[in-house]
C-alpha cells in the first residue's frame, strides 16, 4: 500500500473542504429564510397545515427514540467487533462516527422534512390567483434547503474525519457510512409503510367505497396521507441521498487509499466540494423562464447547468492534483485521466438515467401511453402492461448502471474498483439538484393537497399546483432512478473494499484467499441465490406490511363514517389524529422485521457459510436488488402517471371503468415504488457495509489460532433465529383488512350501503 | 483426470439399461391401450374432442415445421463451434445427438399432448354418473403415458450415446442435452403463449365484457383455449421434464467422468434406470381408496412409494457399484456413502418442495385464504397480497433448493459438482410420475371443459370433473415447484461443467484461469447484473407477448359476436378455428424474440466480455432465475385457487364483487404461472448449456495463437444486433388491446351495449 499520511498540503486542502462544506450549510439557512418570509395563506390553509406539521413531526420524533435504542446496540457491537488494521483508537473513533453518521442522516431527514411541512401551505398560497412563478420557486427552494443540507453534512462528516483520523479515517468512516446507511434504511422502510399505509388505505375507502375524490376533508386519512408524504418521499428520500453520498465517499476514500495513498482519499473529497459549488449554481439557474413550456424545462436546465460546471472543476482538479504517472499496475491512463474520465461517467450517467427514467414514466410517452390505453380491457391488462413495462425497464437501467462499472473497469485497470467508486462520485456531484428535484415532489403534492382540503384556492390557483405536482410526480421517478444508480456503484466499491478487509484480514491470520471467492464454487452459487433471495424477501414483506397497516387505516376510517354519520354531511370534523397515530404505531412496528433482515442475513451467511459465500451473496443482493428496485420504481410510477393520463380526459376520463382500473394499477404501485423499492437502495448498502465490518471477525474465527467454528455457527444460528422470529411475528399480526370485514359490524360502506 | 474408457462390465451394465429404457416405452404403450380402449362419450363429446385434436396437432406441426429451420442452423454451428477435448467425430456425434435431443424432446411433447386429447374425453366420458375412480384412472393413465416416454426416451439417448461413444460421450451429450432443452424452451414459450393467449382472451371477451360462463361454447375462443391447455400445460410441461431430464444427465455424466472416471458416468444411468422402475411402480400403486378424502391422497401416495422405491434401489446400487474409496482429494465420506447421500438429498428436496408449493397454493392453507380474504377491499388489494406472497414463498423455495446445494456441497468437498448433479438425478429418480401428476391437470381441466361445452353431463359427473380439476391445479402447481428445483440443481451442475470445459481449453491454449473467476472483479459484478437482468426482460417480454396475443383474440372474438348476433342466441356456430389460427400465428411469431435472447444473450457476453464475466452471467441467471420462476409461478397458482375459493361460495361466492377482484388476479396470474415463469426452467438451461458449447471458442479467441479480439468482438456485436432488432421488431407489433379498441367499430362490448 502507499505512503497514505496527508501530507500538510493536502491537509490544508481538507480544512478548505470543511470550509466549503460549512458554506453550504450557510446557503441552505439563506434559503430558509427564502422560503420562510413567504406569505402563509389563510387561516384555513394554515390551520390545515399545522396539522401536518404536527403528524410529521411527531412520527419522527417517535421514529428516533425507537432508533436510538437499536443505534446505542449496534454502537456496543461495533466497538466489539475487531478492526483488520487498527487498535482501539481506531475502533473508538468508528463507533462514535457511526452515531454522527445516523444523526446526520436523520436530521438531514429531519430538516428537510421541517423545512417541507412549512414550504407546502407557502407554496399554496403562493398559487392563488394563477402564481406560477413564485409557487414554483417555493417549492424548488425548499427542495433546495434538503439538498444543500444532504451535501454539506455528508462533506462535513467525511473532511473532518480526515482531519481527525488522517489515514485510519477509512476505517472510522465506515461507521459513518454505516450510520447514515442504517438510519436512511429505517426511515425509507418506516417512512414508505406509513406513506403509503395512509395513501392506500384513504383511497380504498375514500375513492373506492364512498365514492369522495381525493384529499376530500370528511376522509379522516387525508391528514395522515399528507403527513406521509413528507415522513416518506422526503425525509426517507433525503437520508437515502445523504447516505448514498456518505457511503459513496466512504468506498472512494477506502479504494484511493489502498490505490494511490493519501490523495487517492483527498481527490474524491475535492468532487464532492465541486458538487457542492455546482450545486449552489444549479439550485440558482433554476427558475421558470418566458420560454419554457413546461415547468420541467427549469429543472432540468439546473440539472444540467450544475453537471457542466462540475465537469469542469472536476477536470481542473484532476490535472493539478492527480499525479501523471501512478505506480499502480495495469493502468491502462494516467491517474489525471482516471480520474476524470471515471467523474465523467457518472456524471453521463445521471443524465442517461434521467432520460431513460423519463421515457418509462412520463405520460407523453409510449410506455406510459400504452399501459394507459390498456385500460380499455380492464384492470387486469392495466396490471400485466405495467408489470411488463417495469420489467423491461430495470434491464435497460440495468444496462445502463452495467455499462458505467464496467466503462470504470476497463479504464481503471488495476485500480478499476477506484475508478468504480469515483464514478459514484461523479453521479453524486450533482446530489444537491437532484435532492431539490426530488423534494419538489412532495411539497406541491402537499400543496395541492392543503388547498384542496382548505377550499380556498381560485380555479388559476388550482391548475398551477395541478401542473406543477405533476411535474413534481416525474421529478420523484426520475429522482429514484438516479438514487438506485448511485447505490449500485457505492455498493460495488464497497464490494471492493470488502475484498479489501478480508485480503488484510488473512494475511494478518498467515494465510491466503485461495479460491474461495471462486464463482464457481457450488456454496457461492448458494450464496448468490440467498443475496437475491433476501432481496425478494424484503420487498415481498414490505408490500406486505403496505397491505397490513393500509387494512388498519380503512378499519379506522369506516368507523369513524359509521359512528359520526356527521361526517358525510361535513356537519362533523373526523379525528386525523387517529390514523396519523395508527399510522405512525403500525409503520415503526412493521419496519423491524425487514430491517432486521437486512442487518442480520449477512451476518448469518457470512458467520455460517463463510467470506466466500459472503460475497457471493453481495454479488446476488446487487445484481437482483438493481434490477428490483428499478422494476418497482418504474411500475408504480407508470401506473400513477396513466392514472393520471385517464384523469386527464383519456379514455372516458374521471369516473370511466378505465379510470376505475388505473385506480387499482396506482393503488397496486403504491407500495411497489414508495414503499419496497426505494427501500432497496439503502438495503443493499446496509449490507455490504455490514459484510464489511463483520469481515475480519468472520476471518478471525475461521483460520488462525483464534479460530472457533461453535462460536461462529452460534452467532449465524442466532442471527438466523431473530429474523426467523420477526418474520413469524409479523405473520401474526397480518390482521389482513377483509378478516377484519367479516365481523357482521364492519362490512365495507358499499356493501352495507342500502 | 481418472481412466474413463468403460469396463467390459460396465458396457454389459449400460446395455441392460438400454433394455431398461425400451421397457420403459413398451409400458407406456401398454398404458396407450388401457386408455384408447375406454369409452369416448357422446357425439357432441367426441365432435369437440375432435376439434381440439385437429387444433392442437395442427399447431404442434407448424411450431416443428418453425423450429426445424432453426435446428438446422444449429446443427451447423454446433459442427463449426470447436471442442476443447477431441476430434471430428465427437463434433459431428454432438451436432447429430443435438438433432436426436431436439427431435426426442419434440416427440415426448408430441405424444404426450395427442393422448391428453384423447384422454380428456374418456375422462369426460367416464366421470358420467358420478365415475370417480374411472375418470381418475383415465386421466392419471393418460399421464402415465407422458411420464414414460419422458425417462424412456431421456434414459435412452443417454445410454445409447454412453454405448456408442464410450470416453468421448459427454461431450456428445451436451449435444443431447441442448437439443432438448432448446426444444423444450421453445415449446415451453410457444405454448406458453398460445395457452394464455387464448385463456386470458376468452376470460376478458367472455366473462369481463359479454358476461357469459367460462367454456361457453358460444365463446368462440373456448376451444383455442382448451388446445392451449394442451399445447401449453401439457406438450411445454413434458418437453421441459425430459430435457431436465437429459440435461441432469448430461452434466451429470461430465462430472462422474472428471472425477470418477468410467463408473462416475455409469452410476448416473443406473439412478435413472432406477427411476424407470420407480416410475412403474408408483404409476401403478396410484389408485384411490376407499379412504381417500381427496384426490390429491392417492397421487401423494403414488409419488411416496415411488420415492421409497428409489432409495432402496439406489441405496443397493451405491454400495455394490461405486467404490469405498475414492482418490479425489478432500472427500469427506466415501464415494459409496456420497452416492447414496447425494441422491437421498434429492428425493428429499422433491418431497419437501411439494409441501412447501402445497402450503403456499392449496385452498385450504392460510396463504391463499388470506389472498382470498383481501379480495373483500377489491382487486388492488389482491394483487398486492398475491405479490407478496409469491415473493415471499419464492425465498422459502430458494432455501430449500439452497440447503440441498449447500448439503451436497458439503457431502462432496472435492468433488461437489458431482454431489449437486446426483442430487438432481435424484430428484428426478420420481420423475415419471411427477410428469403423470403434472399431465392429469391439463387432462381434467379440458374434461371439464368438453363436458361443460357439450352439456352431455349429469350433475354427479359435473361434480367428479369439478373436484378432479381443483386436484389437478394443486399438482400442476407442485410439478412446476420441482421442475424449477431440477433446473436449478442441472445450471449449478452445468456451470461446474463449465468451469471444466474452460480450464481444459486454457490449458490447451498454455495458459491458466488466474482469478477470472472470483467474484470481486468489477467486471464479474457486471456479467451477474447482466444474468439477472435477461431473467427479468425474458419475464417481461413473455408476459408482454401474452398482453399482445391476447389482444387480438379479444378483438377476433368481438368480432364474431358483432358480425354474427345468432352467435348469442345459440342459433350461430362461431368460428372456433380463426381463434385458434391467431393464437397458432402469433405464439410462433411471438417466441423468436424471448428464444432468441436466451440462446444469444451468453453468445455476446462471453464473446464481448470473457469467460469470466460468463460465469458471473450464469450465477445472476441462476440466483434470479430461481426466485423469479417461483415467485411467478406460486402468485399465479395462489390467485387462480383464490378465485375458486371465491366460487366455492366464500365472500359472496359467483358474481360478487369479490369474484370480480379474485378473477382479476387470476387473469394477471396466468402468464406468470403458466407462460414466464415456467419458461425460466428451460432459459437458464440453455443459458448454461450455450456457455459451456461456446466456452473453448471463446477461450480460443482470446488467448493463445489464434486469438482474435476483432473477430471475438464482432461476434458478440452481431449477437447483440440481432437481439436488439428483435426485441424492436417485436414491439412494433404491439397493436395492444386497447389501440384497437379506440377505433368506432371496434369499441369493447360492455361499451357499445346500450
Amino acid at each position: 500500500m502507499p505512503d497514505s499520511s496527508l501530507s500538510g498540503g493536502e491537509m490544508a486542502l481538507v480544512a478548505v473542504i470543511l470550509v466549503i462544506s460549512l458554506a453550504a450549510l450557510v446557503f441552505a439557512g439563506y434559503l430558509v429564510r427564502a422560503v420562510t418570509a413567504a406569505d402563509q395563506g389563510t387561516e384555513k390553509m394554515r390551520e390545515i397545515a399545522r396539522a401536518i406539521q404536527e403528524g410529521a413531526a411527531a412520527y419522527l420524533r417517535r421514529q428516533f427514540r425507537t432508533l436510538a435504542v437499536f443505534a446505542v446496540i449496534v454502537f456496543v457491537v461495533l466497538l466489539i467487533l475487531p478492526v483488520a488494521d487498527g487498535g482501539w483508537g481506531t475502533r473508538i473513533g468508528r463507533a462514535l462516527f457511526f452515531l454522527v453518521g445516523g444523526t446526520f442522516s436523520a436530521l438531514v431527514g429531519f430538516i428537510g422534512m421541517t423545512l417541507a411541512t412549512r414550504g407546502n401551505v407557502r407554496m399554496a398560497a403562493a398559487a392563488r390567483g394563477g402564481g406560477y412563478q413564485p409557487a414554483f420557486r417555493i417549492a424548488y427552494r425548499t427542495g433546495g434547503v434538503c439538498g444543500m443540507i444532504t451535501v454539506g453534512l455528508g462533506l462535513f462528516g467525511a473532511a473532518l474525519a480526515l482531519l481527525l483520523f488522517d489515514e485510519t479515517a477509512p476505517v472510522v468512516l465506515e461507521g459513518f457510512g454505516f450510520g447514515g446507511a442504517l438510519l436512511a434504511m429505517f426511515m425509507r422502510v418506516g417512512g414508505g409503510i406509513f406513506t403509503k399505509a395512509a395513501d392506500v388505505g384513504a383511497d380504498l375507502v375514500g375513492k373506492v367505497e364512498a365514492g369522495i375524490p381525493e384529499d376530500d376533508p370528511r376522509n379522516a386519512a387525508t391528514i395522515a396521507d399528507n403527513v406521509g408524504d413528507n415522513v416518506g418521499d422526503c425525509a426517507g428520500m433525503a437520508a437515502d441521498l445523504f447516505e448514498s453520498y456518505a457511503v459513496t465517499l466512504v468506498a472512494a476514500l477506502i479504494l484511493g487509499q489502498v490505490f494511490f495513498g493519501s490523495v487517492g482519499m483527498v481527490f474524491p473529497l475535492v468532487v464532492a466540494a465541486v458538487g457542492v459549488i455546482a450545486s449552489v449554481v444549479g439550485i440558482l439557474a433554476t427558475r421558470p423562464g418566458a420560454r419554457d413550456t413546461t415547468g420541467l424545462a427549469p429543472i432540468n436546465r439546473g440539472f444540467f447547468v450544475s453537471a457542466v460546471v462540475s465537469l469542469l472543476l472536476v477536470a481542473v482538479a484532476s490535472f493539478t492534483l492527480l499525479p501523471g504517472v501512478g505506480d499502480v499496475e495495469d493502468l491502462p491512463v494516467s491517474p489525471q485521466v482516471l480520474g476524470f474520465v471515471a467523474v465523467l461517467i457518472g456524471v453521463v450517467l445521471a443524465a442517461a438515467i434521467q432520460q431513460l427514467t423519463g421515457y418509462f414514466t412520463e405520460t407523453s410517452r409510449k410506455p406510459v401511453k400504452d399501459v394507459g390505453r390498456s385500460s380499455l380491457t380492464g384492470p387486469a391488462t392495466v396490471i400485466l402492461s405495467g408489470i411488463s413495462l417495469g420489467l423491461e425497464s430495470a434491464v435497460y437501467a440495468a444496462l445502463l448502471i452495467g455499462g458505467a462499472v464496467y466503462g470504470a473497469f476497463l479504464i481503471g485497470g488495476g485500480a478499476a474498483l477506484y475508478a468504480v467508486a469515483l464514478a459514484g462520485c461523479g453521479l453524486l456531484t450533482t446530489a444537491g439538484v437532484i435532492v431539490s428535484m426530488d423534494t419538489f415532489g412532495p411539497v406541491s403534492d402537499n400543496a395541492q393537497g392543503i388547498a384542496e382540503m382548505s377550499g380556498d384556492i381560485d380555479e388559476a390557483g388550482a391548475q398551477v399546483l395541478t401542473d406543477l405536482d405533476a411535474v413534481g410526480n416525474t421529478t420523484k421517478a426520475i429522482t429514484k432512478g438516479i438514487a438506485i444508480a448511485t447505490a449500485v456503484l457505492a455498493a460495488t466499491a464497497l464490494f471492493g473494499s470488502y475484498n479489501a478487509q478480508v485480503l488484510v484480514a488473512l494475511e494478518e491470520a498467515g494465510t491466503s484467499l485461495g479460491d474461495a471467492f471462486s464463482l464457481v464454487n457450488p456454496n457461492n452459487v448458494v450464496g448468490a441465490v440467498l443475496g437475491a433471495a433476501v432481496v425478494f424477501l424484503f420487498s415481498g414483506l414490505a408490500i406486505s406490511a403496505v397491505s397490513r397497516a393500509a387494512g388498519r387505516v380503512v378499519f379506522e376510517v369506516r368507523e369513524q363514517f359509521r359512528r359520526h354519520p356527521g361526517i358525510m354531511t361535513f356537519t362533523e370534523r373526523p379525528d386525523y389524529g387517529a390514523v396519523v397515530d395508527i399510522c405512525t404505531k403500525d409503520s415503526l412496528r412493521e419496519l423491524a422485521t425487514p430491517g432486521l433482515l437486512a442487518v442480520l442475513a449477512p451476518v448469518a451467511v457470512g458467520f455460517g457459510l463463510g467470506i466466500g459465500p459472503l460475497a457471493a451473496y453481495l454479488v446476488g443482493a446487487i445484481a437482483a436488488g438493481t434490477l428490483m428496485a428499478v422494476f418497482l420504481a418504474n411500475s408504480g410510477g407508470a401506473w400513477d402517471n396513466a392514472k393520471k393520463m385517464v384523469e386527464d380526459g383519456a379514455y372516458g376520463g374521471k369516473g370511466s371503468e378505465a379510470h376505475a382500473a388505473t385506480v387499482i394499477g396506482d393503488t397496486v404501485g403504491d407500495p411497489f415504488k414508495d414503499t419496497a423499492g426505494p427501500a432497496i437502495n439503502p438495503l443493499i448498502k446496509v449490507m455490504n457495509l455490514v459484510a464489511l465490518l463483520i469481515a475480519p471477525a468472520v476471518v478471525g474465527l475461521s483460520v488462525g489460532e483464534d479460530a472457533d467454528t461453535g462460536l461462529r455457527l452460534g452467532i449465524a444460528l442466532a442471527a438466523v433465529a431473530i429474523v426467523v422470529v420477526a418474520v413469524v411475528v409479523s405473520k401474526r399480526r397480518s390482521v389482513v383488512v377483509g378478516e377484519m370485514a367479516t365481523s357482521p359490524d364492519d362490512a365495507p360502506l358499499t356493501a352495507s350501503a342500502p
